[in-house]
């Protein structure tokens, strides 16, 4: 008998209807001879309205209580759909966070799992019962109190309980039939990705993709967990997200190795903004303090691009990207030690758009970086920034140019599918 | 420094405003010196909404997890409440029923508290914070599950609590000024009662009364806890419920005793009917076993009554009434025994309405039931059935004479007051 975990978003738990259909496909399961365990989010927009009314009571609502008035959402949805399932006969046991052992630290609203102890859980399936547990949340051993892990929080709790509880597969249902070589909003000849590696996917996640949550895909990757990314609106097969060697395998097996795309997808990102600190004197050490006085701002920085200096002035310049929720922040934070660092002036931009072409392949093929500056100089779309990992090329251009550039980039690799792509309609939490 | 243990109704926490409302009431009581601790319930309907979501999902939803979806209730307005008073500078924090140490036995949706272990509510107290605590919920030892009290649930929370810590007084706030000697929108010139006894409170409840839970009363009346029975939304003094020793000596404190009334007050009641078993043999055993054929069916009887037997016949009628609701069940079981019984029919009257006259100063004044007859005599309203207890007497009458009855006993016996009382407007559970 195999264990499989299933985790379905708030869209797919929407109302009384979606949760009888999403009980329909977990008895399937059930009936398929596996035991079952399933992560649920709260329904549609419950997480939404109760942030709400927390902003109708107070600006600044305490951590700790707004982590125990968000885990109402899921303990909706659990209950039921653990209704839902008996009312057709099978057992079914809704668990807490708490009660499916879902140890973290005490940082509420952002929750890391230290420990995983689902003890409840085992002794339902070995009762034959199918055992529905609320997503993103958890609680603290030391305040005993209850936690949230934050956004992705759901994925995470499914792909933590699969690694906990040895499962074979971790099922994570979406709108959306898997994960695509781009947004099929913006390359409408996107096509769906059959197989990909963890490595692929969090380049992917970490670069813009909504479908998947790095930490989900983190957690996966560590713990061997494999994870199959589908829609609960059909049954077609959707995206594995394997571990590399495994994917490797995977794809001998089918014989599909021969033609391994080079590249397994590209992902546009319209949410960050560029800081450029201009004229800092090229000495050794001026970036290591840039950029600590970034960091005690808690920005997320992502590419970082520093100019050969001109030679005649000895003054060089730095860019970087981040999140623009976070660009004023950090100007600020540069500003006040402007005399210190000695650069001459910041500039601010926030009409950029950034570009990823991720594939393992790249390690062994040269001329990838090559043809994707050809494919864009074709199109007459300027280059900004460049920077790249082992199986990533980043480029930022301007914010109207990065949705032309993804489809010129996605047909140059030939990911081009026949037809169509249905269109995303964004995930639950 | 003083523990007192508040508990606000649905109504009272029923959007936003309301809570901040509360929250201020709350901080005012802290501000004068006192330890604090809050039993809330749901938000308004929010409990309504619950349950027809459940039905929505299946006609018959499991025990266990609906009260795992009642419980999610309490838990948002217990963290918006929590909120809004940190908010205002003061330390909160909020518990669940089994954080709180509510433990229960297992019967879903009507359990009963077994113990109270509040260590982390004094914890929170010892700490300077007003602890929130969720009503209407517990927790089974055994099965490790989240159980409800049922109805009047949260009343019962904070009277256990109060019980448990030794607090100095239970304020039960809801949408009326009190407890009246009849229900104002059926008699106009009700008058709140400033003190009652518990015993007398007991019947009221019982007979009808609905500001108060007959379960609430009892478990303060065993444990001692004094209730002040007060509105959220003024600041008037309210009703004490005393239990009877304090409830004497106070009236004699503040020289009321002289003038103590015979009688506390009037209830009605149109909830229930009446079954007429028709003809039965006049032999020992019969109402036992017509009795234990009704209690197998777990309906609650409320008045029973039994003729004198027609000597002629050997035959007597035995009169019971019970909820409206049980009625069919309890004649289907009666009718599939009428053969072992010997009964010859069976009469069903839902259309009767119950009046109570309750008072502790019953006991050592005679004449209160011929006085009560002869009202009802005087207004042309005709008496069905009679019962009594030590400090109530019970009259039925066809139901759409119960409200003129109501106001003539009141009239009768002294209870009006000046003007027009305020309407009640029904409470949170």
């Amino acid at each position: 008998m195999s264990l499989i975990v299933q985790k379905y978003g708030g869209s797919s738990v929407a109302d009384a209807e979606s949760i009888k259909r999403v009980a329909k496909r977990v008895v399937e399961t059930r009936k398929a001879g596996n035991e079952v365990v399933v992560a649920v989010s709260a329904m549609g927009d419950t997480t939404d309205e109760l942030l709400d009314l927390a902003h109708d009571v107070t600006p600044i609502p305490a951590p700790r209580e707004l982590d125990m008035l968000l885990t109402a959402g899921e303990r909706i949805s659990m209950a039921l759909l653990a209704m839902a399932i008996k009312s057709m006969g099978y057992d079914a046991r809704s668990f807490t966070g708490s009660q499916a052992g879902m140890i973290t630290d005490a940082q509420h609203g952002a929750a890391r799992i230290v420990d995983v102890t689902p003890g409840r859980i085992r002794d339902a399936l070995d009762d034959g019962a199918i055992a529905i547990v609320a997503g993103f949340q958890g609680f603290n051993r030391d305040t005993k109190d209850i936690t949230t892990l934050g956004r992705g929080g759901s994925d995470t709790t499914a792909v933590a309980l699969a690694a906990a509880l040895g499962a074979e597969i971790c099922e994570i249902y979406t709108d959306v039939d898997g994960v695509f070589t781009a947004d099929p909003r913006i390359v409408p000849n996107a096509r769906k990705i059959d197989r990909i590696s963890s490595e692929e996917m969090l380049e992917l996640a970490a670069a813009g993709a909504k479908v998947l949550y790095i930490r989900a895909v983190e957690y996966a990757r560590r713990h061997g967990v494999i994870l199959h990314v589908r829609s609960s609106f059909n049954n077609n097969e959707g995206t594995l997200v394997l571990n590399e060697n495994a994917a490797e395998a995977a794809k001998q097996e089918d014989g599909s190795a021969v033609e391994a795309p080079i590249i397994a997808g590209v992902a546009t990102d319209l949410s960050e903004a560029k800081i450029t600190v201009v004229g800092v004197p090229d000495v050794p050490g001026k970036a290591a303090q840039i950029f600590k006085i970034v960091a005690k701002t808690d920005a997320n920085v992502d590419m970082i691009v520093q100019n050969v200096s001109a030679a005649a002035t000895g003054l060089t310049d730095i860019s970087f990207t981040l999140p623009k929720s976070e660009g004023q922040r950090v100007l600020t934070a540069l500003k006040a030690e402007q005399g210190d660092v000695g650069f001459q002036s910041l500039q601010y931009d926030d009409q950029i758009g950034k570009l990823a072409l991720v594939g393992a392949g790249m390690r062994t093929n040269s001329g990838v970086s090559a043809k994707l500056f050809e494919a864009l100089y074709e199109a007459g779309i300027n280059i900004e920034m460049i920077s790249t990992s082992e199986i990533r090329i980043s480029v930022v251009t301007r914010a109207d140019s990065v949705n032309e550039a993804a489809r010129v980039v996605h047909r140059a690799f030939g990911l081009d599918g026949e037809g169509t792509a249905i269109v995303y309609a964004g995930t639950g939490r």
